[in-house]
This record gives C-alpha cells, structure tokens and sequence, in this order.
C-alpha cells in the first residue's frame, strides 16, 4: 500500500483542502428524530452509528478525511466500540481516508498489542484489514520505547500516527509547560522528529509516517514547532467551535512557509462546527429540519474557508 | 456504595496479602488446548475469554483483585472488547474486585467519555452496571483538566482511579526524566496527592480514591514518592517476571513505612509468572498439562511471598 503520507497528499490536492471533518458524536446533541428510544447502549451506539453514517455521506465528497474519535464510542462500551469499527470500514469505502483518534499509549510491550488492534491489518479476513484506519493518534508520554511499536507496525502496513505534542485545550498545558525555560511540548516535539527520520519511513514527498497531533495558537511558537518537525506531517486539532482560525493554522502548512513547496504538510480538523451545524441559528433558518443539508453545507464552508491555504 | 480503598483493603485483610493478578494474556502462549483453530478475530478473542474465565476461577479464592488489561483484548478490536467486559463482570461476580488497566487520557471534554465508559454506572441496564470496573488506570500527562472527570465519575460511583506516574519499564522513563533536577513523575507526584486530597475524596481508612502507579525501583526514590503521596493508595506494577521484589515493594506499603499504620495502602500486581506459570520448567515438572493447578500454585506462591507485607 501507498505511504500514509502520500495517500492524504493526493486526497488534499483532489479536495483542494486540507480539511478534516471529526466525529465527535454526543447522544445528547443528535437530531430529535435520531434521538434513542431506550437509555441501553445498544441503543445508544445505534443512534451514535446511524449519524455517523449519515454525516461520512455528506463529506466524503468533499473532504479528504474524516477523524473518528473513539472515546465518543467507548462511552457505549462494546457496542459502541462495534459500531467504531464499521463506521472506520464505511468511511474507507466512500473513499475517505480515516485517523482514528484514540490517543493510545504504554509501556512498549503493552503499547505492541495497541498497535495490533489498531494498525495491523488482522486475521487474513478481508472485513477486519478494511477496519484498520489510515492512522491513528498516540500519546508520546512513555518516549520512543512506548511509541516504537506503532511506528513499526505502521510502517510495515502503509498507516500513519500522529503523536500529540500540543493539544487544543489551554488548560492541557500544566504538564506540559513542566520543565520551566524549555515547554515540554517542544522537548517532545524533537523527539518526534527524530523518530521519524529514518529515510524508510518516508513517502514519496518526504514526509515521515510519524506525524504529530499540535494546536495552532501564537504565530511564533507554531513556527518553530514547524521549523523543529520540519518532515512531519501534522494534524491539528480545535478548528471552529474551538477556536483555531486560517490565520493561526496557517503557520502550521508547509506550502507556504517552505519556499516553493507544494506539500501541505497538515490537515486540519473541525469537529461540532461541522456536524452539528444543524444545531446552529443561522444552519437552522436556511435548513429547518434538513440536518444532513445543515452538515453538508458547513463542510463545504469549512472546506472553502481553508482552500485558501493550498493557494499560497 | 463503600469507597473503593475501603472495599480494597477489606479484601485484602480478607486474602492476607496486597496480592493482584494482571491479566495480560496472549494468543500465542495460551495452553494447546485453548489455541484458536482459526486467525478470526473472533476466535481469537474467544480463545483469550476462555483462558481468562479459568484464571479467575483459580485466583479468585485467594486474591484480593485482578488488573485485567485492555490492550490485550483491543488486539482482537470489538470482539476482543467485547470479552473484556464479559471478564470484568465474571471476576465482579466471583468476588474479585477489578481494576481495568485501560491508560485512558486526553483533554478534557474527550475525556469524560472516557469516564462515562469505563466508571459510570451506565444505562440502568443490570448487566451494565455489573460490568464497571472497581478502579481504572488513567495517563495524567494532560494535567488537572485531563484527570478530573475521572476523579468525578469515580468519586460519584464509589470507583477508583490510579494516575500512571512511574511506570514498569525503565526506558519508559524517557520523557518522565525530562525536566533536568526533578524527574518528571516526582512532579506527577505532588499533583496526583493534590488531585486527591478533599476529604470528600477519601474513605474510613483516609486514602483517596485517587490512586497512583508507581514502580518499585530504589529504595531512595520509592520512599520520597511515598513521602509525597501519603494519602494516594498504589498500584505496583511488575512483580515476578519484570523484576520486582519482596524488598523493592517494601518501601511502597503504607503498614511498616508510617509507625501503626495498619493500611496496606498497595497493592502489588504479577502478571505473566502467576498466569503463565504452567510454561515454567518447575510447574511443568510437578503439574504437567494440568495449566489450571499450575497457575492455582503460582498464584498460592505469589500471596504467600507477599504475606510477610501485612505483618510489619
């Protein structure tokens, strides 16, 4: 299989943006007539499945990826996590890539069985390798013995990681701001770098299939993030509801901030300013009732706000 | 329902040691009778069920608790998760108190989900509610914003949560030793007590129901982070196979360390020398294909090795 890397590449330049659409689904915020008639979970992961699939309807045309966060299913234990894993396979056949965000990590004989779930292609059974996401999120905490087995496993089958280095919310920054005259997240954002340099684990474009998970905030901290990763893809998180703008995002591309580059280097992700659109003052006047119109017109906002960044 | 360090050290008066038996069981080292005939998913994690089900028919007499790890069951994705739950309401059932060693973490928002999944009392559904873990292990790497709807679902559901904050393996401690003159997990330390200290948090014997694992290393270091801990009950992981002692746990009890403390205050944890004990040389001798007796007197062994731990 192509290299992760390589595959977004092409899909962003197909869409015109570098847009990721996150489902991030709330029982409590579906459409009334979504909305479970039981408290079970099983209930519950059939309304949480049957939005989603109706949400992967309306972007795959438009976006190259989707972002399927699985907390939002392990809150319906098994079922949900069922339900997880055929929306991951449904998305893959619409033609969209897939991360799956579920910020994985441990200690490395630990963290081997994670990677196993999550980005081997398993079994020989053609229904378990359409399961397996383009890549997965992970958390870097544990260092490279910790973080080894996904790259290997991801390297072996054409998948990515991405490693959070700086999360979207401020308040997730007491940790990381450990260490006093150096933040931590610059400490790891090297480390990242560095496990991702071998020659082998890059693509066509250069970038490595060790991608790192970093919010745009200030011009001059995302630059130098950029500037210390300079061959690592990024995801970055918090577009919209969350607060990241085209201008804070768009240090964190590499057209643009790389002479003559034509490489995107990031995708960036919005979660309820897209799929719960429908929920929205000015969405609700032009749609009523019409959620799925709502979520598709956001997107193509969405979609249309960032085609900007391919053009510098 | 009683506070969940109460619950704990109840069961282990009962058992006469602080002993825990981690379930971390593996396809390929599973007895020749259980090894699944197929390379499903399915009967993979049907194969790793029927182990587990006989490890706790044999530990559950003797054994204050199990820790039974995700990871191994998220190899095999849903079908592997759906065993895990079954597992946690079969060990519940018998008598066992579980501690589910999941790693969850991330910000905020997400991280509640993960609350809700792994702590709550779910649904109104009986079979739910039977299948939540007693304690969860959780990464604290996101700081206070990350950990605390873990604090809150545990402390509203009579649960227990244990901060991951010096692990097992020693290359592990890569970014924990970030930070020049304080290691990273003595930091961790002081924030985990801090998470945990409300009275409100804490049971009839004083410990909170924020927890900590913590490694046994040096005598010197494990009782500074005892010292900086007092109220925090541990999780100790790595005894048996990854190299901890009698004498390297010492130092991390509570009873012996505090004059009169009569609260173990951790709990130790073996996994594969208790439940792969019938690989072993000296119990394939004496027990032959009788896997079950194997890991019934690996399990008597373990207990009485640490029973010395309750009489200081």
């Amino acid at each position: 299989m192509l290299h992760f890397a390589d595959r977004l590449e092409s899909a962003i330049l197909r869409c015109g943006a570098p847009a990721v659409v996150g489902l991030d689904p709330l029982v409590e915020l579906l459409p009334t007539e979504l909305t479970p008639a039981s408290t079970s979970l099983a209930a519950q992961a059939a309304a949480l499945e049957a939005f989603c699939s109706a949400v992967i309807e309306q972007v795959a045309p438009l976006v190259p990826a989707v972002k399927i966060n699985i907390a939002f299913f392990e809150a319906a234990r098994e079922h949900g996590v069922a339900a997880f894993y055929r929306l991951v396979r449904a998305a893959r056949q619409r033609g969209l890539l897939v991360i799956a965000d579920v910020k994985r990590g441990d200690i490395g004989s630990t963290a081997r069985l994670y990677a196993r779930g999550h980005l081997e292609l398993l079994g020989g059974d053609e229904a378990d390798a359409a399961a397996t996401a383009d890549a997965i999120t992970v958390s870097g905490y544990l260092g490279e013995s910790g973080v080894m087995p996904f790259v290997e496993a991801a390297s072996r089958t054409g998948r990515g990681l991405y490693v959070l280095v700086r999360p979207s919310d401020p308040t997730a920054d007491v940790l990381h701001e450990f260490g006093g005259s150096e933040p931590f997240y610059s400490f790891l954002a090297q480390r990242v770098a560095a496990w991702g340099a071998d020659q082998r684990l890059r693509g066509a474009s250069g970038l490595s299939c060790v991608g790192a998970v970093v919010a745009a905030k200030d011009a001059e901290s995302t630059r130098a993030l950029r500037a210390a990763m300079p061959q690592t893809p990024w995801l970055v998180p918090g577009f919209g509801a969350q607060g990241a703008t085209v201008e804070s995002v768009r240090h964190c591309m590499l057209s643009g901030v790389r002479d003559g580059d034509r490489t995107s280097g990031a995708v960036i992700n919005a979660s309820r300013s897209v799929i719960f659109a429908f929920r929205e003052p000015r969405y609700q006047q032009e749609f009523g009732p019409d959620w799925r119109g709502a979520i598709g017109a956001a997107c193509r906002a969405f979609v249309e706000e960032l085609s900007s960044l391919r053009q510098r």
